[in-house]
């Protein structure tokens, strides 16, 4: 008799917190987001589980909480004991369920179950496909190694930072703080999610603005430098925007990626001939509470498969809500090696500046980073020039292994950064 | 001297949770989303203000909370005094800071905001666009009388059910699912959300062999029962799907929504030439935790400008953590008026069977729904078409005053319903 071979799968893992234990509520989840339903069905013969029925890999269980984390009225008309039950399980999942088809990818791993009754915590921490898998979504087309090409930064992180205020420049005030920011030396600079199109500065008319002066500086430099245009819009606008850019000599594009959403971005990967600057607004809705929602492991993995080729991941000592580790922690999962699928360039912003460089570079062991700083750099007593200075020489000092304060004695910029930024 | 006219606004208005004071996140919030950010820039105007800022409009203090809802590294590296300021809060933004960009508007209304270091707790409880603004989104197309012109359904719900198992029947097994609903008077059929197009039942295959069913049926009936088939997939997949439904002689086509996403839904209905069945799966993850997230308030408005027509809600009673009073609140929101935007067809479904109906119509006050029943149709004692029998029968005593006890006696379908699923 010839064995079936191994049906092939991808996984999940989750926390979760129910009311029922954890190894039911592993079988439920399974079965809820296979082949079950809260009868047993006609259909659903012993050959068609076989195939299709996802399957409990793992429960690790945690110690169980006397609260529910997350409100349940499910839980509440059933007679319930008082613990709540929490552990990390995997679920492993048939690839045939799903095929190469990221929505379907989502509402399998991150569908309802959510919303089950019993479940009174779920997030999901992470995913695995085989790289045989994996390779059948678009995937980055540029990365990190193509980001750099495109930007001609080598040897360190590219140091950017974003078009302030946010919103309200009018498209020549947009060219003109792009011509002093380039000539500062700037390697990269990006739009604010906020703006992409808006009447009192349409995209047509700030691509026409801005890309003459980023020529001006490339004759200059040999290197464009690199401006991630928001071209956020209606999947039509988003390609024309992009052939725009790329036929104006504009090196990325940028795209609000949770709001556009999985199918438009992975449309505009496989269009695209620029990378795609990933903006991930509205992130904080999906992970803040520990309990519910997604990892960002998790997250940078979708939107690896979708194609995006950078992701931010906040700052360290930012204004954001998010502890250090966490951040470098969420930098690390874009860097790392995963299911034969590109690396993502991870994308420091708020709160930046040049005296951060040195725990960046002992928590990386690296420089393939966008560090983007606003009043780090623009706020320089010195001026722009010597903000962009300073980034610069808090990575060579941090690279090097020479204190700051060290390198500061005759890297002015750098001192005066560490004076007013630093409070040294 | 010519008074200028007054900026055409959007408001937001949120729920608030903080460690400095209301009026002071307020602020914050309204610079973070428009034209702020930690210092003051050259460029930021007061004309550049005037014209960009979103203003706080409207402050209600809550009673304050001594633990924060979200954690937040930012709040315990400050100096914070334990309080915790809570509040609804509504601000409103400049209309020209958007633009008809519903990316744009999300950027706007749910962006960074959510991880601001101060805030511990965060939700969009509500959206308000004039109508002139409105229109110029997408919207539904179809809504409640275009789905009940297609469907020929009038004067009552549209009944209907969930293909299952939820996964892996081949395309002859759905066929024959579909067969054997249609045969029992069934108005409405929808795919799961975990089926799109499997490598076992590519989605072409599934759709040649259920048309000809359905047309069989439609010639019987003079009506084409509504299958809202599952395309959901890439952009270029979802528009040739559609396609091949249209000329098949379907009438409905689904979509995960928060997966496919705002851009690429809002690319198919600008194509569509059939209702949209937008399905939320996933969507737990972003309301569960009350002070994070969304409301479905919220929600249904942003889908109605993206323009899908048909969204689910869940069941009352149902196998999900959602209190009854939400569903029917969700419900109340996809009927209201809004914007001169069409209204969305609510999609009960989950946990759902006749004896529902009384109570769905007294919340309700009307029949404009869609009632989706798995066991309560599926699973009568008498079969499938007691089943979708004992559904109608219902929903007859209901909107007639009449008890279902009393209805019963007359109704074989209902009176062994209420005894299997109701314990009567």
């Amino acid at each position: 008799m010839i064995q079936p071979a191994p049906r092939p799968e991808f996984t999940a893992r989750y926390f979760v917190e129910s009311s029922v234990a954890s190894e039911k509520i592993a079988q439920v989840i399974a079965g809820e987001q296979s082949s079950g339903t809260f009868l047993s069905l006609p259909g659903e013969t012993e050959g068609l589980k076989e195939r299709s029925r996802a399957r409990v890999v793992r429960i690790d269980p945690l110690a169980p909480a006397l609260q529910p984390s997350l409100p349940s009225a499910y839980v509440q008309r059933h007679a319930h004991g008082g613990v709540f039950h929490r552990a990390e399980i995997e679920i492993a999942f048939p690839v045939a369920n799903v095929g190469a088809n990221l929505s379907s990818l989502l509402a399998t791993v991150a569908g309802n179950l959510f919303e089950l009754g019993e479940v009174t915590g779920l997030r999901l921490l992470d995913l695995d496909l085989t790289a045989d898998y994996a390779a059948r979504f678009a995937g980055p087309a540029f990365g990190i190694a193509g980001t750099r090409r495109l930007a001609g930064v080598h040897g360190r992180p590219l140091i950017g930072t974003i078009v302030k205020p946010s919103i309200g420049l009018t498209p020549e005030e947009t060219a003109d703080l792009v011509d002093e920011l380039c000539a500062a030396g700037i390697d990269f600079i990006k739009d604010d999610e906020l703006i992409a199109d808006p009447p009192y500065a349409p995209f047509d008319a700030r691509l026409r603005a801005v890309m003459p002066v980023l020529q001006r500086h490339a004759d200059r430099l040999g290197r464009m430098p690199m401006y991630a245009i928001n071209i956020s819009g209606s999947v039509d606008e988003m390609l024309r925007r992009h052939d725009a850019v790329l036929a104006a000599g504009g090196s990325c594009v940028m795209v609000s990626v949770n709001w556009v959403g999985f199918a438009a971005a992975e449309h505009l990967r496989r269009h695209a001939q620029l990378p795609i600057h990933g903006h991930r607004n509205g992130w904080g809705a999906f992970t803040r509470h520990p309990e519910l929602g997604f990892s960002f492991q998790a997250y940078q993995k979708l939107w690896r498969l979708a194609g995006v080729d950078h992701l931010h991941v906040n700052g360290i000592r930012s204004k954001f809500w998010e502890p250090d580790a966490s951040v470098i922690e969420s930098a690390r999962a874009c860097l790392s090696s995963w299911a034969g699928v590109q690396p993502l360039m991870p994308v420091f912003s708020s709160g930046q500046w040049a005296g951060v460089a040195p725990d960046l570079y002992a928590a990386l062991g690296g420089v393939d980073l966008m560090h983007l700083a606003g009043g780090g750099i623009i706020g320089h007593p010195d001026g722009v020039e010597a903000g962009m200075a300073s980034m610069r020489e808090g990575w060579e000092a941090a690279v090097a292994g020479i204190g700051l304060a060290a390198y500061a004695e005759s890297h002015p910029a750098l001192r005066r950064a560490l004076v007013h930024f630093g409070n040294l």
